[in-house]
């Protein structure tokens, strides 16, 4: 059921409210634009020469990193060629972090070595590493449950397992152990975590990934371990003798350093301070290429972009493109464009985000007004064909966009299958080849009709619920 | 077309052979009894369990590690555990190599970092790593066409990919880059090797596998590069500018030590002295735990031998299992078994080896006498309702299996899909969740039909060609 979406910003929305409830269907000379645009998208476009572009010529890409810098430089050059109007960057702080390396192993009753990867931002063993026996819990409740003296000087072993879906709604479960595992096991005095990966996959990939650290007092050592490591794990176990593991790990808490969002535009031609914002996020984790996670987005929403601007004229209203930066650290780059913008929020008419790797498009959900709902049928007619169906009326706007959604900014959701998503997320195996370029195809198409549409649509959406 | 086989070796051979064409049909009694066997395997056999103790309670197993030693271990107390009549070892010699670090990464134009390993027995680089240019060949015949002046002091890298198929068939073309391609680097002057895994998945994950290192006079250190990492360089190499990689790597060379054949035997209630040898490699390489190969192989044929130890009498001939060691290194358990074992190989009625993952098998070859084909049709009839059709008469034996075929012993191989099996191969990602329990039981159930009817027949194959 859909939660009624209600008006909380007072005057200024209110009355925006009423202006955009006199017009509420889009025009059809707009509309055949957009088919135009839709099936030029699914013939011509070329998001995956972007994506190829940037896992090959910067790969990795972690926040407050080299790859970083060289990112922040390649998608300014980009935009720049891909002909925009205006392409600038605004400067963020981000936390900052050097991996070191990661050994773990068995050392008894059977010894043998396991595939690791810490989690970001985790802390190193002593010098020489440590050992100790390991104790397995279903999941971080049962962790945080445990009585100190059960984890005391131990391993923690999180061993809960990710659902597959193509909603990616197994993530949140499972992650609950990655962004809060550390924090409890180094509360209760153990010695270290191994999560079992946060991913569908059976391979030999540890997943990273951010965990909560802030004001934790004695952190300690947090590693992934891969699904067939964990397996091995839970195996040895199940012998009934104690489980021995040896970890030896090093990484290190650096200064705080700039990093930056990197924002292109097509400028409107009647309306340029109202704006659409289209964004992806530009920084990755670092082990993979960030092809999926989240190059396809980066290149969906500079492509989608380059089609409009290729119009003989401007849309009416400004099509932003904003490459998040930091947002695998904590939507960084999201949490400090919206403090630093605070007194514009009300000139962005609508954000969205692809940030789901390069699967096909499904599902079409928005945050909107219910008496606008004509325009979001409007674009089914062009999205139906694409095989996306209408969704519901919670859209999160993305990672990113959610903290716009959260200052009651609309917000749409073009929802990708994700059923393999999480077989590849932070992990080495993030790379180029697990990108289909027909895919991208069918992304660009949905987003041109979306963002094409909304640029140019009569009134706006006014704000909106910030209720999930 | 099937080659005919002749008959090499002489008077003995020939005597065996008119001998054994006197008697060419399985008596209906042990069909009878096969059938059952075949039936109880597909119901009950646990073959899966075996290899499931070997990865969790051994792992990997490298030729001449402490890992072997234990999996030679475990093989004894295993053999004992399920029945045999008896279990021995038999040593043998191997060359003994430590895997130390092996770190790659573009230094220029794009700096990111790539996944490799060393390749089995590979050299080091210096203290310190080095740093050149790298130079592509398509595969390794054009290195060894190409003048050394185009490769001095470069790195080359041989970019053949391998193809994907039921019967593995790609292996041999790109397997060639490995054998053939350090030593061709090193007589050139190369820095080092490149190689393209030898492989079908693409994942990142770099296939070791052994190279062809005696003799060579400036061994070079040899890499093979995950599947996505020489999309990399491929794709950077495109770009026209010289691609700069540093290699940093660190193996060593050890003394030669020992390690064992693991025999177990089911010893034959009216000739005990004829053998009909079933086996498999019980060595593995060192960065997966050994699940498809050659765990699935040890399980199936340790299996298949329980199931006929079960019966209430011993088959007529004796039914040795034997787990080969070195296998990985160069056939070095099976080449000295036949060497010592040079003036009893005419009592090895026939050979077969398990060593091709965990498909279910599909394909039954033999190498026997033409006039012997009617025991392979009636092993067929056994077969066929297991979804296995005929082959041709060149089997080979299995790796191992070869080694006694070059000999002239009898052979059969009963062949695996192995569409999969390559994307897995000699990478840290063969582990146990590869393998699928309910194939395990079909092999089991084609493995016990040919190897208690060998075990029973009138007569015998005599000797064979040695031909390819
Ligand atoms: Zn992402
Ligand atoms: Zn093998």
């Amino acid at each position: 059921m859909l939660k009624p979406l209600m008006n909380f910003t007072g005057g200024l929305a209110a009355a925006l409210l009423v202006m955009s409830a006199q017009a509420t269907a889009l025009k059809q000379e707009d509309i055949s634009v957009a088919e135009v645009l839709r099936d030029r998208a699914l013939e011509s476009s070329d998001a995956y020469s972007h994506v190829e572009s940037l896992t090959v010529e910067v790969g990795p890409r972690r926040a407050g990193t080299k790859g970083d810098e060289r990112a922040v430089a390649w998608a300014q050059q980009k935009m720049k060629d891909l002909g925009f109007d205006r392409v600038y960057t605004e400067q963020i702080d981000v936390k900052r972090w050097a991996r070191g390396h990661a050994h773990a192993e068995v050392t008894a009753p059977f010894p043998q070595p396991l595939v690791v990867t810490s989690l970001g931002y985790g802390a190193s063993t002593p010098e020489g590493g440590l050992t100790a026996e390991i104790v397995e819990f279903a999941d971080v409740d049962a962790l945080l449950k445990a009585p100190a003296r059960k984890v005391k000087g131990k391993i923690a072993f999180i061993n809960k397992r990710m659902e597959r879906a193509r909603t990616g709604e197994g993530y949140g479960p499972a992650a609950a152990g990655r962004s809060k595992g550390m924090r409890a096991a180094a509360e209760k005095g153990a010695a270290a975590l191994l999560l079992r990966s946060v991913g569908t996959d059976s391979d030999r990939f540890a997943h990273t990934g951010m965990m909560s650290v802030d004001g934790v007092e004695n952190p300690v050592p947090a590693l992934a371990l891969s699904a067939p490591d964990a397996n091995l794990l839970e195996a040895m176990l199940k012998r009934g003798k104690p489980v021995q593991v040896k970890l030896n790990v090093h990484n290190e808490a650096l200064a705080d350093g700039p990093s930056f969002n990197v924002i292109g535009e097509v400028v409107g031609r009647e309306k340029p301070e109202e704006v659409v914002i289209i964004g992806a996020h530009l920084d990755s984790w670092d082990e993979g290429t960030g092809a999926l996670d989240d190059g396809a987005g980066v290149a969906v929403v500079m492509e989608t972009a380059r089609l409009i601007a290729e119009l003989p004229q401007r849309p009416r209203r400004t099509l932003r493109v904003v490459l998040f930066g930091a947002e695998e650290i904590g939507l960084v780059g999201a949490k400090q464009y919206v403090d630093a913008h605070a007194n514009d929020l009300e000139k962005i008419i609508m954000v969205s985000e692809s940030d789901f790797g390069a699967g096909k498009i499904w599902r079409f959900d928005t945050r909107i007004p219910e008496s606008k709902f004509a325009i979001a049928d409007q674009m089914m007619q062009l999205l139906a064909p694409l095989g996306i169906k209408r969704g519901d009326n919670k859209a999160s706007g993305g990672p990113d966009g959610s903290v716009f959604v959260a200052q009651g900014v609309p917000a749409m959701t073009l929802h990708q299958d994700g059923t393999d998503y999480f077989d590849y997320h932070h992990t080495p195996n993030d790379t180029l080849d697990k990108v289909d370029p027909e895919n991208l195809k069918q992304n660009v198409a949905a987003w041109v009709v979306m963002s094409f549409l909304a640029t140019e649509m009569d009134g706006d959406f006014g704000r909106v619920s910030t209720e999930h």
